[in-house]
């Protein structure tokens, strides 16, 4: 973080007190100084600190730190505090999910993180799914109480984050969020309903600066809160936050950035074009299709690797963060995305299930019965997992596995052709989300749900929303940048068509109709 | 006026609807038609605005009229209209004297004054004097009742200044306020405490823009209210507006500017200096020394003829505005700043009274009755007075008049020779305020109280804080001219040193004692 390159500084102004000779007002003489720091430029000071400043000036006998933050072409006072102490100032950055809040203290100064936690988005009582909080929202109240449950939950969670950093509330200067369209909205207390009706209009695309007084985040009343702008109602702050942190706008060649969700958010681009687009992928390979389907969390299965000779399952598990491997003990307890896909591959190579998906009972042997009608496959015993329930994959989980990735295949197909880059002149595929962490790309590979590139071609970005959102709390040439994406972006609107149906048929098999495309799947399983 | 100097404007943007083939969000799509009307700066809009606009929008079918203002480098939006009707939008010009404010209404689209009305300051019922009210401040609960007092009668003449000319609250759009150091930070609720105290330090200097809801005011909750900046806590925001209106910063030639309250404040310059003092030289020529002085008012003497050969008086009372002449029917009822100017002028011309001031029992006659031991003059016998009490000038009168002109006179040669320009170098010497719409220069140079100089030299501006305030809400260049002139201010401190006492001394006398200075009175007095 180069100092100069700083959204938010802490100055401390060489002030000398009033006197005869020199009678400047109090704020006056705070904008003096801070200038004087700030190479000349222009300092405001909102009306709501000019009434309390002269005690703040007085109580420290002018000896006080100011801290600031460009706005435009001018700085803006956000709080003083006392010059003789350290005076670290903070700030947050938020990846406002609509599952879960992921929620980040940095070190302004430094630009460290000092903590991280994450906890449940408390609209889910409301809705598990957007479009219920969407027409909650249009109820008498709903959209307050929307917009309480989060900023409630966030308040109290701020506060402990502060408490047990032993960080006071006042010295939390600045705040950036990413979040989708919706969540965006809620959070600022927008009304949501246009966003899913025709023609899909959310009520703004770049929210201006709001400080946290207004908003009713309990930090520095005054600190800025910058919450990120969206292209539309189905692409969000939290894909701009990605491509930011992804960095794929700063370079020449073209780079694919995917998201899993909800839905599967795909962008493709260099530094001079931006193409992106959204489409239903993510039900299966976040959780919710399968039977055993988790989101990724401690005790899930995110990987799996089957013995080709013995069929015998060797399962991965995430660990418990920074705990003992209590949950690991008891077992493994679901199955997560990124789990499924290593499945659903070791079971296509080792011909347990064909290139259509459907179990070879031959194959499968014991392993295969008959529930309801349905063929399940035993991957955990009831004895070995940590729920005490067996682990199984039905077909219809199988099915749905596929339809997803099919999907995914299709979207890439069909945004690569749309500005004719084949797949062969991709230089990197960002993965971001949870999801990304912990897919294995060979596997995805090998099931066709994404291009057959070499396997160094794939990059793992994590919580890019929480990244993104990050380098825009510490700097305004990442803040410049992300309105640049926002702006240059052409949204693909997916018409499905014929072509797309097509095109989606061929790819619903394990890996595609066309073996072509996927070369080294075809080594593999010969 | 010209059009691209508005501070403020009323826009009509061309909005398409929304549609499936131009998704962007309201308040963007908004932003992107008034940036067209505006040669493409940046538009900036408030939060509190962006949950109601898309309604707004909605409402009136995409066709609105937005009312903006120039902020720095961009416009911010204030609020939108029905596009289908005229939307005219209006703003406010507010003097803020400590004992009348006067507010003004304009049409801003053609610059026309609609309305303007006067009423008094309610702080009086504080106290009549500005340091009563600054220790009222002290006290707990004070400065919030002495700005809910001016803030409550504002609103009050605001809403029947609206109802009177058929306008809305919310169409009035932008407000601007000149007024002294004290009376300004009473208004926005500073604390004076510092003001009246070593070393005198306001709180602000040059307040930011502040919005109506901010401060309380019942017109457009977003319009911006301009608070005129100050030098220090004896030079304020109405004199700045002084200095704006009487354009002397546009010329080469050096002007004088005074106006005179409850101080007398004198500024000299032209557009490339400027210098300003303050001294306590009002009393007596606004209302309060002499036993029948009295504020500017309809009944109150403001000029008197005295015959030299008959010494019959003819007094002139100020008519009532736009009503019969009932008052004067009934008879003056006081005498204001300038009949008193005249009055003294007259008496000494006559040789009523001597170079001393002091009455010529010789000369007075039976005008000249004891009363408790001194010397009064009879200007307006009981019959033909409008209370029914004679109106009378004390010896103590005079002497209080003799006081300040010879402060006033000793100001303007004390700062002139800062600058060494001599008074014969003056090309303009305006007179301020109320006091110089009613002088008489011929009386005022003949009492010594200003310079001999041509009388075309002296031109009388009326209410230049209301004008000057006028045109900071009309106009951008006329805001940056009252910054500039703020800055480029010299204060200069009247040290009251020997050689001050020396000039005030010899200023005690009608007109000086060296009446070479008033070559003028010389003749008319031989």
């Amino acid at each position: 973080m180069a100092e100069n390159d700083a959204w938010i500084k802490r100055v401390t102004p060489e002030l000398a007190p009033p006197s005869l000779g020199d009678n400047t007002a109090d704020v006056d003489r705070l904008v003096k100084g801070l200038r004087q720091r700030l190479g000349g430029k222009n300092v405001r000071v909102d009306f709501s600190l000019v009434k309390r400043l002269s005690r703040e000036l007085r109580v420290h006998d002018y000896c006080v730190r100011g801290a600031v933050y460009r706005d435009g072409d001018c700085w803006r006072l956000i709080d003083v505090f006392d010059g003789k102490e350290s005076g670290a100032v903070y700030g947050l950055s938020l990846d406002l999910g609509s599952s879960t809040l992921v929620l980040r203290m940095v070190a302004l100064t430094s630009g460290e993180t000092l903590d991280e936690i994450s906890f449940n988005n408390p609209q889910i009582e409301i809705g598990a799914d957007i479009l219920t909080r969407i027409h909650f929202a249009g109820q008498g109240g709903g959209l307050s109480k929307l917009q309480a449950l989060v900023l409630d939950e966030l308040n109290r969670q701020i506060g402990n984050l502060a408490e047990e950093n032993g960080v006071a509330r006042r010295s939390i200067v600045g705040m950036t969020v990413a979040g989708n369209t919706t969540m965006t909205h809620l959070f600022l207390g927008l009304d949501p309903h246009w966003i899913c009706r025709e023609p899909y209009i959310p009520v703004v695309n770049r929210p201006d600066l709001v400080n946290a007084r207004e908003l009713g985040i309990q930090i520095n009343p005054e600190a800025p809160v910058l919450v990120f702008p969206n292209v539309g109602s189905y692409f969000g702050g939290d894909l701009i936050a990605g491509i930011l942190a992804s960095k794929m706008t700063e370079h020449e060649g073209v780079s694919f950035l995917v998201d899993v969700g909800t839905n599967a958010e795909v962008v493709i681009g260099n530094r001079d074009w931006l193409m992106a687009c959204a489409g239903a992928a993510g039900p299966a390979l976040e959780s919710g299709v399968a039977d055993m389907g988790m989101m990724a969390a401690p005790g899930v299965i995110d990987s799996v690797v089957i013995d080709p000779d013995t069929a015998a399952f060797t399962v991965g598990t995430i660990p418990s963060r920074g705990t003992s491997t209590a949950t690991q003990d008891r077992g493994p307890i679901g199955i997560c995305g990124s789990g499924l896909i290593d499945l659903v591959s070791e079971l296509f190579l080792t011909g347990m299930v064909d290139l259509m998906g459907k179990f070879v009972p031959d194959r499968c042997g014991e392993l295969l019965v008959e529930m309801d009608g349905i063929g399940h496959l035993m991957v955990v015993p009831a004895e070995a997992s940590g729920s005490g329930e067996p682990l199984t994959l039905s077909q219809i989980d199988i099915d749905g596995l596929i339809r997803s990735k099919a999907a995914m295949y299709t979207i890439l197909t069909t945004i690569s052709r749309t500005v004719s880059i084949p797949f062969g002149d991709i230089g990197r595929f960002f993965v971001a989300g949870t999801f990304g962490s912990y897919i294995n790309p060979r596997s995805a590979i090998n099931i066709g749900m994404i291009p057959d590139l070499p396997l160094e071609t794939y990059v793992s970005l994590g919580n890019t929303s929480l990244s993104g959102a990050t380098m825009a709390l510490l700097g305004v040439d990442a803040q410049r940048s992300l309105f640049h994406i926002r702006d240059q972006i052409t949204y693909l609107e997916l018409n499905v068509n014929q072509e797309f149906m097509n095109l989606f048929s061929a790819a619903k098999f394990l890996p595609h109709t066309d073996r072509s495309l996927f070369p080294s799947v075809k080594r593999l399983v010969e």
